[in-house]
Order: structure tokens, then sequence, then C-alpha cells
């Protein structure tokens, strides 16, 4: 299978760009119209597939059951009681609308945590998106609730899986996993090279809990189980200090800002964003699941990240649009450890292309300044490739008025057991 | 003319909506099919035509054109040097390429203050939209320079003009205007019943400059100069106290929140929406010019304007949903004083019909959630009326590739000036 895209600007240049099977192959103008297929890129620009760092796809099922509440009644009396109430086939088809959605907003990857594991698989699998997959271990500080996540977590390394998934080893976080399970997380990524993926300093209650129940930041408590690593994935790190910073560059640590949740969730606002790449740390950026932030659009992410620096700072130079068109590619490859977020010879075809007939386009000064601050929203995607296949082509993917029945339908689960109470 | 609403949802019902020239006639199940157009409004919701409470529509040209720099840097450099370039025919098309970019996010209503009035009356007359326009006023504490800028004011007052426009007087801040002519401002805004719409504690500087230059923060010296009234529209109003949240609700003073351009350029992220809906201040949001804050996308705007409110107050249950589209609606109306924001019969039939077959729709818990937490873009708007006219049907606007072109070639001018220096 080959696929040629014609005329297509990249970096606002037109060029041609050929892809064979899962790679790209060559870059240039006027290359020869030989391949399976010929996409005209007249009027579209280029960019690398956006990488979501942190979420949990299933969570659209919950869009917009449980909103500005607080965060204590949101998790024990919208979200905890009800996932219980899910099944195999309500996760499958939560996950594959979330795969639809990623995929219409111009995202290839994500880096995904949750439960029932190979229902999950198997939607990501028909949907034909990158991931990095791990089933959340909880243990709630009890042994025998240990045991069974440490099992379900030990099935996912043998499950049948095609290469676009890559798995990582997903404790929750220090309030809902033992120091014991955590350090038992840490040596099965390590025996198996998995990244290690949990949340961490994502509030002031968590914080404040890690310093009293261990007596250490928490930060400094993994830092003592020693699980700093660079396999170690960390979601939020809103709460951490200039030390904590430098003894997570010095571990080559990653870290995955979530700019939309962590506001929308009252968690906070300030992630230090500048200090951490001028600490070398590599950052990435995720919305979280759709519970939370509501919708899984890199581009809005991005848009949020960025701005949110600039105002917490009084510093419009903070965090500008190159870098945070990075952040959502590059970095969030380097962070999965993935052959893709970069537009070269040898990478993998994971391609998103704009649309620029449109007002946010219009002029086109910058295009990247465009694609961040202006369009900011992912219905600016025309076309989606993945690993060579082509996923959306004038906004349509296959399936999708099914996928939104089928989801919608295992959602309302959540208002039958609701009445019931 | 009459148009026929079929089967649109309203607050999650479907109903049907009849409309008779200008207005709102009928709401109801099964209404007669009897119109001159009749819109199916299956899988689509209704709601008002968002307000932009605050803006420059002409600056569109400058999208993407000076981002990431320091707000000296981009007023001194990127801003005012160019601005003196523009011809009135690039001011028309740079306004068309708003209209056309408030159309397609839908915004039926925009509160505006720029140069070249005519040119500036002349696109909105012919792109359909409502508005309320100002001629910006400066003097820079000159005599001469205020003589100048009041005759272009007066001009306003006398120009012919549809009913879709209203006029404002608008003086620029209290940093480039003077005391004398912000009264003369007042006097006439009071003389022809017009709104007086000026820029207010946008930023820390202007806030220090304000004490140190009149000896009182930037209300209490409006209030000293007796200009605080209902006719009063502030925008900004990031650096104000409690007493002078007090100050502005006593005076029936109306604010334009905008959040997204306040973070752009660094001014700062504290807004106190609470206290002032608290204290009875009528609150509206706006997206600002599109040289600070890229797009003019209300829903854009509300979300941050939302999710910044809980995030800075590590409060989730600050300005839930419904409080924000009453904001980019009803708010905006009550501000403007126009009788739209509002789906009853009576009312100018300013309307939105959203397309539900999406992601960001799916599942349909909360339809005002979805709408601003999820979808959180103008693409999620399928048809546009304002004043009892189709503006756009199908995502489509007539004329809209001329536009991008137009005002495409109107921008390169500030590509040509800058090469020149």
């Amino acid at each position: 299978m080959s696929i040629l895209l014609k005329n297509v600007q990249l970096n606002r240049v037109p060029t041609d760009i050929f892809i064979e099977g899962k790679y790209i192959k060559r870059i240039g103008a006027a290359l020869p119209d030989v391949a399976d297929t010929v996409i005209d890129g007249t009027m579209k620009a280029v960019v690398p597939g956006f990488i979501n760092g942190h979420g949990h796809a299933a969570m659209t099922l919950f869009r917009g059951f449980g909103d500005d509440i607080s965060l204590e009644q949101w998790l024990t009396e919208k979200i905890w009681p009800y996932e219980k109430e899910w099944t195999d086939e309500d996760v499958f088809w939560g996950v594959k609308l979330a795969c639809l959605e990623m995929i219409k907003s111009g995202t290839t990857c994500f880096n995904d945590m949750y439960m029932r594991f190979p229902a999950v698989r198997q939607a990501v699998e028909e949907m034909g998106l990158r991931a990095v997959l791990g089933a959340t271990m909880f243990d709630y500080f009890q042994e025998d609730t240990a045991t069974r996540y440490k099992r379900e977590t030990l099935q996912t390394l043998t499950a049948p899986r095609s290469d676009r998934i890559s798995l990582s080893i997903a404790p929750h976080a220090i309030y809902t996993v033992s120091a014991r399970t955590l350090q038992w997380a840490a040596d099965v990524a390590a025996a198996n090279d998995c990244l290690l993926h949990l949340h961490l300093a994502e509030t002031q209650t968590e914080h404040a809990n890690s310093i009293k129940n261990f007596g250490l930041s928490p930060v400094r408590y993994l830092h003592s189980l020693k699980l700093l690593s660079p396999r170690l994935v960390l979601a939020h790190c809103l709460y951490i200090d200039d030390d904590e910073i430098r003894a997570l560059a010095d571990h080559g640590v990653k870290v995955v800002h979530n700019p939309n949740s962590n506001l929308k969730l009252g968690s906070g606002h300030v992630f230090k964003y500048t200090e951490m790449k001028a600490a070398g740390i590599t950052v990435s950026i995720g919305t979280d699941g759709a519970a939370s932030s509501n919708n899984l659009d890199m581009l809005e992410a991005a848009k949020t990240a960025s701005l949110l620096q600039k105002g917490w700072r009084n510093d419009p130079t903070a965090m500008p649009a190159d870098e945070t068109l990075q952040c959502i590619t590059e970095n969030g490859a380097d962070m999965l450890r993935l052959n893709t977020g970069r537009i070269e010879p040898g990478r993998l075809a994971d391609l998103c292309l704009i649309d620029l007939k449109a007002p946010a386009f219009t002029p086109n000064f910058h295009f990247v300044s465009n694609l961040i601050y202006a369009a900011s929203h992912g219905s600016c995607v025309d076309t989606l490739l993945c690993d060579g296949r082509i996923l959306m082509q004038n906004r349509y993917v296959p399936g999708e008025e099914d996928i939104l029945r089928q989801a919608a339908n295992a959602a309302q689960k959540l208002e039958k057991v609701e009445n019931k109470k």
C-alpha cells in the first residue's frame, strides 16, 4: 500500500510526501505520481498527528454527567459508583467513541489508563489508532485487592496485540496504591521495558496528605521508593517545587500537562512548564478523560496550555506557539518512545492534513500561530493518516453514525442507575 | 418573509419555531407547515445567537502577525505603526472577514470599537449581523487631536444605518484619552442615549499609572469624573477591588470579560466574575480583537471563562455551564440594550442551530455542558439566523471564498510595510 500526498504545505512550502506501508519514504517537490492512492493537498497543510499524553478513553461515556460540582462529590457520587456498572461492551463503545473523537480532531496516538483492558485494546485495534495502554491498578492499601489488580496487569503483558499498541504499567496514584504495589509495578515495568504511568501531584489535598501520611511530598515520596526513571510518565505535577523539578529532570522522568482537566476540576492553574523545559524535562500535553475535561481535542488543550502559562506568569512570551505544537507532537512521541511525531523519511506515517480554507487561517502570516491560537480546535483537520492508513478523509470516518448510536446507548445505563437510587 | 424551524430541540425538547419578519412569533409543538422557508431541525438544537461583548473586528487582518512578544513591543512595533497604513478598503475586508468568522461560529451580534467607521458600518450592513459600533477616540492629552476625534465621533451619529446597527461612543482608555474628552464622550453618549464603551483596568501597568497620574485607581478615577452609569460598558476590569465592584454595581455599569485576550497578552488571569455576579453586575464575555485573542469564537471564550474561574479559585463549582451560556446570550443582549439573546415570542430572531450528530454531543446528558465544555467551538453551528434572515445554512455562507481572498490580499500590506523597514 502506498499513498502520495500531492502539493501539501509543509512549513508553509508546497511539497509532496510519499508513504509506503507504515512509513514516510520520500519528501520533495514533484514526486512521481505513482501510488495506490493520491491525495490532493492543495490548500492543506500537513502536521504530525497529535499525541494525547494522558487520558482515560472510555470515560467519554461520562461526558456531561457530573459537571460544576466539587472534586470529592464528583469522584464519590458521580464517577466511582457508576464505573462499577460498566460491562466490557460498554467500555468497548466508550473507547470507540473516544477514538472517533480523536480521529476527528487530529490525534493519531494516545496514552491511556483504564479498566477492562481487553475491551479497550479491541476498540483501539478496530479504530486504527496508535496507543500506549495500561490497566489501571488500585489496591487501596489492601493485600487482596493488590493481588487481583496485579493479576490483571500481568494478563495485559501476554494479550495478543498489533504493533500499533504498546503497553504501560499503570498504578493509579500514591493515594490509592501502596508503596509495595508501586514498587512491584516499577519492577514489572523495568522487566518488560514498559512505561510506568501514574497520576502525581494533581491537587493540594494530595500534596498535603502525602506529607501527612508518608512524611514526604509526592515527588520526594516516589524518589524515596526509587521510582524515578526515564520510564516514568507522570500526569499533572501541579504541586512540585524547583528541587523536585531538578530531580525529575536528573532521572529522565516525563511529565504530561492536562490544563483543561486541572482547571475544570479546580485542581489548580500553576503548571511550571517554563521551569521544567529549562531543566530539560520532556513535557507533553493531554486532555485527561472526557469526564473531567469533557472533550479529547488536543488543539484546544494546546491553546489552553499556552495561554495559561502566559496568563499566570503575566508574560506573553511564555510557551510560544511553536513550542506548544512540539509538546503535542515530538514531545509526546519521545515520551512514549515511538518513531512518530515528526515528518521525516523513516518516521511512521501518522499525519494530519489541515484545511486552510477558513477564517482562522486567513491571513496566513504564521501557520503554527493560526493552528494553535486561531483554529485551536480539531475541526480544522480534514484528513488523518495513522500507520500509513487513511482513518478520515474530508472529515468522514467510516462507521461514525453507528459508534455515536452505540456509545449513546451504553451511556444511558448511567441514567437508569441514577433513577434507581 | 417567514421561516419555520421544524422539530428543533429547545432545552432538550423537540419543538417548532415560527419566525415572521425579524421576530420570533410562535413556539410550540407541530406548528402548521406554512412558511416561505422550512428548515428541518432534526438532530439540531437551537440556542440564541451568541453576543460578542467586546472587540475590534477589523483586526482580523493582524491575525498571527505579532504573537508571543511583550505587550509593549506588540503595541508599539506590531500594531500601532501598521494600523496607520490601513485604507477604508482594507478595514472593510477586515470587518467582512470578522463577520464571516463570527457567522461561522454562531455569533449574531457584536460590540465593536475601531477606526474608519464608514467602512466598518458598510461591511456589517452587507454581512447581515447585528452590531453596536463605536469610532475609537484617542486624544493622547492633546487638544487638537481631541478636536479631530470628536468630529469623527459626531459624524457617526448622523451616518445612515439600518436598525441592525446601534452606536456607541468609544473613548479608548484612561491612558490615551484626557479627562475632558472622557467627559465630553459621556455627555454625547447621554444626549444621544448611546452606550459609552471603553477599556478599563486591563493591566497592572494601567492600574499603577492611574494611581501615579490621577491619584486614583482606574474605577475610582472614572467615578471621580462622574462617568459611572448604566450606559457605561467596560472591557476587561481585571484590576478592581471589592469596593469598586460595589460602585460599578450601584451605578448599573456593565462589564465584559475577555479571558483569551487577557491570558494571551499576559494581562492577568484573575477576573472576579463570582463577586461581580453576586453584586448584581451584568457580566458578558468577549473575544477582543483577533490581534490579541487570534479568533472570534464565543464558545471558546465561554469555555475559557468558565474554566479559568474554576482554576484560579480552586473551585469546580464556579461559573457553571448554564451561567456561562447566559453570559454570551442574555447578558450580552441586556448590556447592549437589545431585544435579543433569548428564545421567546416577540424577541428578534437571532438564532443558532447546533448540529448534535457529533462526538461532543454524545452522550447527551446535559446539552449546555456539552455545548460549552465539550463542543466549545463554533464549528458545531450548522445554521445561523440574524434579524429573521438566514446568514448560514449547512455551514455555508454565500461569498465566503471571495471574502477570504480579499482579506488575505488586504493583510499582505503588513508584510510589504515590514519589508520596507
